[in-house]
């Protein structure tokens, strides 16, 4: 392999020359060629260990320290991929991944993703790609629809929606629009007065999102939350908080609600947060990451009534909508306010069609200028499945989470902490009401220890209201109704072992 | 096609019963299709307009207003692309693009997005993708290694690197980074003293990026250049500005110097100006989103001397090194200082490699918490090609923009306006000397409207010290001489025959 200090030989010079980074004949050559790898990777992924088992710092040790001077061959560097590459993944898409939320998948998607490469289009305004800001506010206002959003949050009524990378993004662009509306109102010098709401168990991001935003650390608050009250942020518990805020002389600002928790998928009450958040002119933000893409089945729309009081709302289709990476739908119920907070016009982006107002420019409703067509990867899966198997894509994993439930509960060794909400089950090992709490912990945390090192299966952990519990999450694309039963076979002879040593 | 309402028909049932959204075999036909489709439109780019003829709203009218309930076939969906999509295409790729920057792409760069979205990981720690954290890690290295960037940005040294999305992310996180160590020694009250610097030619996302970290508006400077210097920052005004700010008693926080401004490609001195930094415990930045790539040639590579006094940097391998969207590459000098500022530790992400601190986990080095697998992207292209070939891709770029500004210059009625750097050539129509400024801008915007809108070819413009002027990027993956050819003939016949209409 050469050094970047490689004089040019002859060969080179004749390598260089003929250099042309996209033939489109070798293009397709190439290209069919990966779509066989992965078509196979896809068709083998059960023989992957779920969890890679490499030490840190693996990597470092197959390749060498700089970049080649000469090219390679796609042969060489597949090779490499095989080698050493997938024996370091940890394979999300393999069907005994339960671990954290599931990055769903799908053909349509992957083809859209494709096509979105394909044209490599940027597009920051209308001009630089009008299909791109088209098609994606059609597919905002199609996506509205199968969620039974009110009118306010659509292009069609008097919002309207937008594609971001993930929800941290869309929670910074909402909490910036939210600030500046109000610092509009109170001074700038006021900053230090903002105060930001969530529970203890809102997505991390989310402080991290209000810090960036320059929200001061002393007023973020995470409300408890209990296992009494399922980790839902409870609307008395807030107005408490919000009212002893108010008197302190405090500028309540912003509330992020969750449905679906990242630990328990948890719920927040929409409605009556919405009312307490109108009352007091506070921003809602609804993070429905996860659980949102549920709701386009009328039996979860329940969780986003109330949603018409939100100023904004969010969900990813990465998580469970099969869209792969990265994909975060955001809704506006005022876009204006939005523009205002995040618009740039410089000279160079200058066109007629912006500054007559009549088009949207998609830079002004995101932090960065540059975007690409992923609005393809939801036309192309809405489209491709319809509606109606996208509810029993949703259905298929909320039944499977149902049977897994049903094998912790069946065991007397095994308990279910919270209730079931979508397709996660969290549970813990307590095989004797008598333990040490620490005792138990510490069994869960071998068990889960045991299960994932054999590579069989990989599943987390989380801890809320003081209890350690396992997290089970169903819905990776190729899971089906064996691999939970084996899952559920493994932890189970994992724990019988564990008793036993025990003993 | 299907409405949301529709009933679910006995067909649909069956349907649904049988929806496998990801079938390995299904994947490899459809993928193969998708392949041939995107090498035929590779090859017949050049029959497209670059530049969409569409009008506002032209979309809504041919898409139905819900996603449809039953599934449609990708050949019902592609015949759609080819009707209403594609003609709604500004074609970024087309030969025939010199707008803005080119957004650069390659067969290797299309084959490693294809891999990583294969993987679909999510890389937010180093065990839930040993190998996207560890490739990473190398890749940027090795990308440092061809800049020849000190070893205090690299793993190998005392500093590390990381794959953001964009430029606005990048300078979001390092100005956060920056702001957080500040407030730290003056506290967080005193957010309101906090001064920013930058020159009126930085990028427009740079002031977004401030007042989005809660930086006030009104300590954003934005210096004055003129065309006598070339649009750069003059260190001696810049070092003025700095000593008013302090004697008035703010603290100057963070310098964004740019390598390659959006523009012109203006060049800030690098050198003088991290001295300048250094000397006011000022964080500078260095965003070479475009210019960054050139200087891996050794006869471009003085633009970045005295790097090592800049805190963090940056280039785009998106804009110039063939990487496809969105690929933004951010080195920092003191990753503990970005960790700090941006770390969460939920219980549900919590492991024992983190803990022990023996790995990278790169959702501390960014806003959001998702990542894909982008550095296979960089690998696939630095093997395929080889450094000889990147460079050589470089330099053929600036030799068309060369031969563009010659023709420019040759021609008595028109005018270079600053000296081409890489591969832009800023130009303006200026047939009579003794035309007022405003009617020799009223024709360069009649110019630039008329070579636009015959589809055949597509440039922007821009101002800068109150001169309007065109901007000719070269760059675009698929441009040879005979496009530059062609496209001056255009310029040229339009700027005759608005001549003609003049007199």
């Amino acid at each position: 392999m050469g050094s970047l200090d490689s004089n040019n030989s002859t060969q080179t010079q004749s390598n260089v020359t003929k250099f042309n980074p996209l033939d489109p004949e070798e293009f397709r050559t190439q290209a069919h060629q990966m779509v066989d790898f992965i078509a196979d990777y896809y068709k083998n992924i059960e023989s992957y260990p779920v969890l890679s088992q490499v030490e840190p710092g693996y990597l470092r040790n197959h390749l060498p320290e700089n970049a080649p001077y000469l090219p390679e061959s796609l042969d060489t560097i597949m090779k490499d991929v095989e080698k050493h590459i997938i024996p370091g993944m940890t394979h999300w898409l393999s069907p005994n991944f339960f671990a954290f939320f599931p990055a769903t998948v799908s053909s349509a998607a992957f083809l859209g993703e494709m096509l979105c490469n394909c044209f490599n289009s940027v597009g920051f305004n209308w001009l630089a790609s009008p299909a791109m800001t088209e098609l994606e506010m059609i597919i905002m206002d199609w996506l509205a629809n199968m969620l039974k959003l009110p009118e306010c949050f659509m292009f069609s009524g008097t919002g309207g929606g937008v594609i971001q990378g993930t929800t941290s993004e869309a929670i910074l662009c909402t909490l910036i629009a939210a600030r500046d509306r109000k610092l509009e109102n109170i001074g700038v010098d006021n900053i230090g007065k903002l105060v930001v709401y969530g529970s203890d168990q809102t997505h991390s991001m989310y402080a991290k999102a209000c810090k960036a935003a320059g929200i001061f650390p002393c007023n973020i608050r995470a409300i408890s939350t209990c296992v009494e009250n399922d980790f839902s942020l409870s609307p008395a518990v807030l107005r408490g908080i919000v009212e002893v805020d108010v008197a302190a002389g405090l500028v309540p600002l912003f509330l992020c609600a969750t449905v679906g928790t990242t630990s328990t998928t948890a719920i927040d009450p929409i409605s009556e947060l919405g009312e307490l958040a109108n009352e007091f002119d506070i921003w809602l933000h609804v993070d429905a990451a996860y659980g949102g893409s549920a709701c386009i089945c009328p039996e979860f729309r329940q969780y986003l009534d109330g949603i018409e009081r939100a100023n904004s709302f969010s969900l990813s289709p990465h998580k469970w909508l099969l869209s792969y990476l990265d994909c975060c739908c955001m809704w506006v119920k005022e876009p204006s306010v939005l523009v205002k907070a995040l618009s740039t016009n410089p000279e160079y982006l200058r066109n007629k069609r912006s500054e007559h107002g009549s088009v949207v420019d998609y830079k002004d409703w995101q932090i960065g200028t540059g975007r690409k067509f992923k609005s393809l990867r939801l036309w192309l899966i809405m489209r491709s499945y319809g509606v109606a198997n996208l509810q029993s894509h949703i259905r298929s994993d909320v039944r499977m989470a149902k049977m897994f439930e049903g094998l912790v509960r069946s065991d007397p060794y095994f308990e279910v902490i919270v209730p079931r909400r979508f397709s996660l089950v969290c549970f813990r090992f307590n095989p004797d009401k008598e333990y040490e709490p620490a005792y138990t912990e510490l069994l869960n945390k071998r068990l889960l220890d045991n299960v994932n090192s054999t590579g069989r299966v990989y599943m987390t952990h989380t801890v809320a209201g003081g209890i350690y519990m396992l997290r089970f999450a169903v819905g990776a694309t190729f899971t089906e109704d064996r691999h939970l039963i084996c899952a559920w076979k493994l932890i189970k002879d994992c724990a019988d072992a564990l008793l036993r040593n025990c003993q």
